[in-house]
């Protein structure tokens, strides 16, 4: 079992340790480091924890971090404000406002907003028309492109093979097509989705499979090949008395079921999570090269 | 076999009859009337027949129409400007630059000036980006939202259905993925290209099956299974001595082998061919709607 596994946590050291050495040069060279700002509105735990993380990562790779809490009932226009300060801001490369904000605040409007050369979560509709014409100056989405370079690193044949990709989420599911089927990756790719007739029968011909659908354990042995691949984007919380936090986290993939069948798997947790935020790093190194044009 | 045919003639005369009806009764509450600018650069004789049946068409509705030809060995900066000033034409609403552009034109660079509310080829990233996300705020692209429209107008069923596109180009394969996933179309989608492993296997599942590979007769009867409805984007010349010009045009589906299993089948030429005119004047009028916020 233990070989089956795709280890993300390993994987997004890996990547870290490489992101580290770049900036270390680039500083060097440059006397300039990537800035990356993190806008939190309200005070969510879960948001709280989430920008945390990412302001700690930041810091520890040598970035420019800063974070902005604004208070739970800012208007629009105060968000706005921030956003344009922050595109204006020559020390800030990347901007994000953590998702999701308080319901008076379009969330669609404020991405409009974030300069697309900044927008390292890579929400900002010119990245994703950029990323699915395969342009080489797009940011793609931090999920599904940890997701590619897990198959990647796991050294995984992606051209002419079936990826079968279950979820059409505008933050996984489709991006994790987008980027499926441009020139080099070259994966047959098909999405499923709540309206597919029989799940099962798709899966079972994916050589490659990747679920974000949100459903604890969603996706069982019956439906998966001897062989597949599995990527499980799912992080899922179920009740579990036996534990002292009284839950388990868990994936969209049943692994006790699946794992037995899969010729390599990614673990809940441990698996995709750690790469989200390491392409979130990655991609604010990009931005930073690209606007400072070094590198 | 006559009923099998989803006749696009018909139905974009269809369209256009309805287009037709809304231009006059909005000129008649706003005074105003759609604008479309078609630039040419040089005079390829094809694309002056492409140039020429838009402007005609956008007459006929009662458009302003512009025309404008630029001289083979144009700049880029000079397409920039001409581009820059029917931005900023408060009677245009709709702008294309005709492809393909003379190769000093970098045409990414072109289309990424134009300004995307007035993208009615639907090519900005920014587009793009819509349309795949779902916002309601983009064009798509005018030939898939043909294909989409011949198979909403032939009352095919779409949800829960298995479509199957062959060709992942960004004007056709790609953005034709992007319509038939969202939400209402629901369809399950397969892209396949030139990479598949097994394209015949994957066609064989398909309920609804589009060809858009550019390759003549490239997709035969034993590709395709019993009942299938076939949309053949495909528009090729083959030499064939006995025709009087010399040549055939063709599809990228082998008609006379795939029609006898499909349920519908668009002939080629008069099938998805006349649509794609029908819905750049389409998007011209929803950008002369959304631009005069009328309608």
């Amino acid at each position: 079992m233990e070989d089956k596994l795709i280890r993300g946590k390993v994987i997004a050291d890996e990547i870290i340790a490489e992101l580290r050495e770049e900036v270390s040069s680039l500083k060097e060279k440059s006397g300039k480091v990537p800035g990356l700002a993190v806008v939190l509105i309200g005070e969510d735990p879960a948001s709280q924890v989430y920008v945390n993380s990412k302001e700690k990562m930041a810091n520890s790779l040598g970035y420019h971090s800063v974070k902005i809490v604004l208070p739970l009932d800012s208007s629009q226009e105060a968000v706005l404000a921030v956003v344009e300060e922050l595109n204006n801001d020559p020390a800030i490369h990347g901007i994000l406002v953590q998702s999701p904000p308080p319901p008076q605040i379009d969330e669609e409007q404020i991405i409009l907003n974030i300069n697309p050369q900044k927008d390292v979560d890579g929400f900002h509709p010119s990245n994703v028309g950029l990323v699915f014409t395969g342009a080489k100056d797009g940011f793609p989405p931090c999920t599904p492109w940890g997701c590619l370079e897990l198959l990647k690193r796991s050294k995984v044949e992606t051209k002419g093979k079936h990826a079968v990709i279950v979820g059409r989420s505008n933050i996984v599911g489709k991006p994790m097509a987008s980027l499926m089927i441009q020139k080099g990756v070259d994966s047959t790719v098909t999405i499923c989705h709540s309206r597919t007739a029989d799940l099962g029968a798709e899966i079972r011909r994916a050589d490659i499979v990747i679920a974000a659908v949100g459903i604890p354990e969603f996706i069982t042995g019956d439906m998966v090949s001897e062989g597949t691949v599995v990527i499980d984007v799912g992080i899922n919380r179920v009740d579990d008395e036996t534990r002292p936090r009284g839950y388990r986290l868990c994936g969209d993939v049943d692994f006790e079921s699946v794992a037995p069948k899969a010729s390599l798997i990614t673990p809940v947790p441990g698996g995709v999570g750690p790469m989200t935020i390491a392409m979130l790093m990655s991609n604010t190194l990009l931005a930073f090269k690209r606007i400072e044009n070094i590198g």
